[in-house]
């Protein structure tokens, strides 16, 4: 009852439903914005509930160096200790430690590194990301994975893929506590055999809800779209399907049409942090000359606080000039521009209208023309 | 009419009143926080106006330099360029020129110096500074002078003076919009009989409000005190009075015993980023480990933002981690905690009681036992 997960509508593969959580439930699909140290960079949490954020994502890897996972538990765990109160969703630290320890060695056992911060040897297992994750309290957690790199050999990607079958196993056997839904992620790369392998033997092990994991680490869109159809086939229609660290807009799109809820990515504030501003037609470069005496908002239809009360020129202003204000208002109104795009999905999906509104986006988006990647996305979805 | 000025009550020197704008009016004494480059450092004008920020006080010399003041002008002056729609004061770029510029020459026509984004030369003169602060738009701007190091021998500060207020002349017969108000500024360093003569000639001219300058540059608190009582002495009761720059908690106390009715500082905003809380005590500083497990808030009794939402344990984990949203909610308490200060001040000047309140300020901030200056300036108040 408390993680169950309703499929309202769909059209095609596309589906909008709504997942019940221990801190409320939330509307898929959906984009979680990215909390790495417990903070969603740049926002409060008012302004994150404003912006209709649903879930908040929080990395264990770095929770785990600081402030400490035992810290964090004391102090009320995610929800309390940052008074975020609605879901939290965790990720198992698998995938930093790919891309953030040193010196790693992955063994059968976990993997063992140096952490970025002061360089201690620490080993993660899944026994221990799951320990730290039932510390972190959140109301979804995730399967101690391993991430290959793009490219990747296919001995590798199938050492591995076993390997995060086996980890799975021990996740779950690790977990204790009840409020809090476990996913499994299927690796597999691009390698729609492995990935097929991998989807199936995750999906043997009756879980709240699964992740595609191993995507969009650099491979060809060309590439990526092929392994989320088939792990939309594949997956079970009555779980919530997660494509992890996805969260460019036309990716969302793409992905919502082939059939995935959740998705999640640190994209929009980055992307505010380096002056870019998200609109219907790609990115406006705020820390552009161009934009300086430009008395509009950053977009005319937007309901955001930025847009509501602020001109380009202005902001323009903020961030040539390194002021904080700049950087909190290209964040904020980023990851509302996601939010917004994700409750047309929604309504589209509702109304059976998603074709349309994908059409909508690629015009606005490609004027020139829409890339052969997100018409090939559609018509595998049957919606072009 | 526009700029009226009424003192609603006073205790002894202390009085509280409210002064007209052309944005609203505001009730004094009151504490400006600093919007340097046309924003409060890590506020959002809905966060100002929430701490109960009445009046935002804007550099003429950043701004001239970035965005321009043209640009502001065209933009809808400070209020249509920021959205903050409430009062803004200018200051003339005086004191700015003095900290920031370099290779400076200081002529009867003005200063001459190289800015500090891109070392072009600049001539700033008194005619100058007004038509900026005409651009820029504020509802009080302040007239040209020249701010004298500490310490400055006595020619220097005689010199000094005396070009002063020939810049005043200069700076009103150069003003010409009407819903501006000039306010003129007193220097004379901490001699009495040079500040007293500056003060004098200054109130000659018929200005709606006038300023204690050249104040808090380093002298200790000893001598800065009379120099303010003095100044308070002398300056037309019915007439805001500005001491420039001051901002310590302690001061603030200080001054409004003397007759002081407005404030400005970057010291709220600076020492938050630098990871310090205002409270009674004094500061918390947060970026220290023993408050990585306290979950109290920063002041108990405090009702911002941060007090009522976060952890000492939490703030102190974001300052540790570098994110802004640690230094955006002290930066918010802080000014709240000015702020309210003030209005604690202001209703007790109007309950006959500010000796009480000031006492019970020293005794939370020294609980050793105050120190001499700051009985001397109550004393001198005659409510000690």
């Amino acid at each position: 009852m408390k993680f169950e997960f309703r499929v309202e509508a769909h059209q095609n593969k596309a589906r909008t439903g709504r997942l019940e959580t221990p801190h409320g439930s939330v509307s898929t699909p959906l984009f979680m914005p990215v909390g790495t140290q417990a903070t969603v960079k740049g926002l409060s949490n008012r302004e994150l509930a404003e912006v209709g954020s649903q879930i908040v994502l929080g990395n264990t890897y770095h929770l785990m160096l600081r402030p400490g996972s035992e810290r964090v538990a004391a102090l009320g765990g995610l929800h309390g200790f940052t008074g975020w109160r609605r879901p939290w969703l965790t990720d198992s630290g698998g995938f930093q430690v790919m891309s953030l320890g040193h010196r790693r060695v992955i063994s059968e056992e976990g993997v063992e590194f140096s952490n970025h911060l002061n360089g201690d040897r620490i080993l993660l297992t899944p026994e221990r990301s799951i320990e730290v994750q039932q510390e972190l309290g959140a109301d979804i957690i995730m399967a101690f994975d391993e991430c290959p790199p793009y490219p990747a050999g296919r001995d590798y990607l199938e050492n591995s893929l076993e390997r995060t079958l086996r980890w799975l196993e021990r996740s779950l056997a690790a977990k204790s506590r009840a409020d809090q839904a476990l996913f499994g992620i299927a690796q597999g790369g691009v390698e729609l055999d492995l990935r097929r392998r991998s989807t199936l033997e995750t999906i043997k092990i009756d879980l709240p809800g699964y992740a595609i994991g191993g995507l969009a680490v650099g491979e060809p869109k060309e590439k990526m779209i092929p392994a989320v159809d088939l792990s939309t086939d594949l997956l079970p229609a009555d779980r919530p399907r997660y494509l992890m660290g996805v969260g460019h807009p036309e990716d969302l799109v793409a992905g919502v049409a082939l059939g995935v809820d959740m998705f999640d990515c640190v994209y929009p504030t980055r992307t505010g942090r380096f002056g870019y501003a998200l609109v219907d037609s790609g990115r406006l470069n705020l820390s552009s000359a161009r934009y300086k005496d430009d008395p509009e908002p950053i977009d005319p239809g937007c309901d955001c606080y930025a847009c509501q009360n602020h001109s380009r020129a202005y902001i323009t202003h903020l961030v040539r000039a390194g002021e904080m204000l700049g950087l909190r208002l290209l964040s904020l109104h980023n990851i509302r521009y996601l939010h917004r795009l994700m409750e047309r999905a929604r309504a589209a999906i509702a109304a059976g209208s998603y074709g349309d509104f994908a059409r909508d986006f690629a015009a606005r988006r490609w004027p020139e023309g829409e890339p052969g990647w997100f018409v090939g996305a559609m018509q595998r979805a049957e919606m072009w």
